[in-house]
């Protein structure tokens, strides 16, 4: 069942990727995608990830981390890097990303 | 075309709401759902709003706002009061909320 990350009590950071889809649609991307989620979730500091897209190949995808470190070394990544060059040059029309700082949280119903 | 919201130089606040649809469908929530970001896009202070929904009922909606009083003057809206209510009772199977302050953005290819 998918459910909204369980985020611990802020303070933490999130990471808000917004992103258009290229048309032109591969088969690489999914496999990236997933694979992305995998390493990510190996990182040191990783939280949590919340990801949709809908059918217009819009997109949001937020990741949780305990600190900025956390997510520079997440950056630094190679495999990460290689992924952000072909989001860059195949994968997106246009993305937009976000670096924030959790104050708080709740969920419900 | 839809894009990433065009959001200005940081820092500003972002909501992100990330919710798990329940399964029994309404007009209601689309028509609510419309009426929300019109409603929203009105209020002093905001910024800019980006939503994606998948085919397994998973969304993310992230809004963008000038501060924490704007967030809060929203969150009183009679009509967005209303929406929060029916989405607790009938809308969500679970959601959860973050407010975070944006300290980074930039945008691409």
């Amino acid at each position: 069942m998918i459910r909204p990350a369980e985020t611990p009590q802020p303070p933490y950071y999130a990471v808000i990727f917004s992103s258009l889809r290229s048309r032109d649609d591969g088969r690489d991307y999914s496999q990236m995608a997933e694979r992305m989620v995998e390493l990510a979730a190996a990182q040191p500091g990783f939280l949590g990830l919340d990801s949709a897209r809908g059918d217009d190949r819009f997109g949001i995808t937020v990741s949780y981390w305990r600190s900025l470190e956390a997510i520079a070394a997440w950056k630094e990544n190679a495999e990460h890097q290689e992924a952000r060059r072909r989001g860059r040059e195949d994968w997106y029309e246009s993305f937009r990303l976000h670096i924030a700082k959790v104050e708080r949280a709740y969920e419900g119903p």
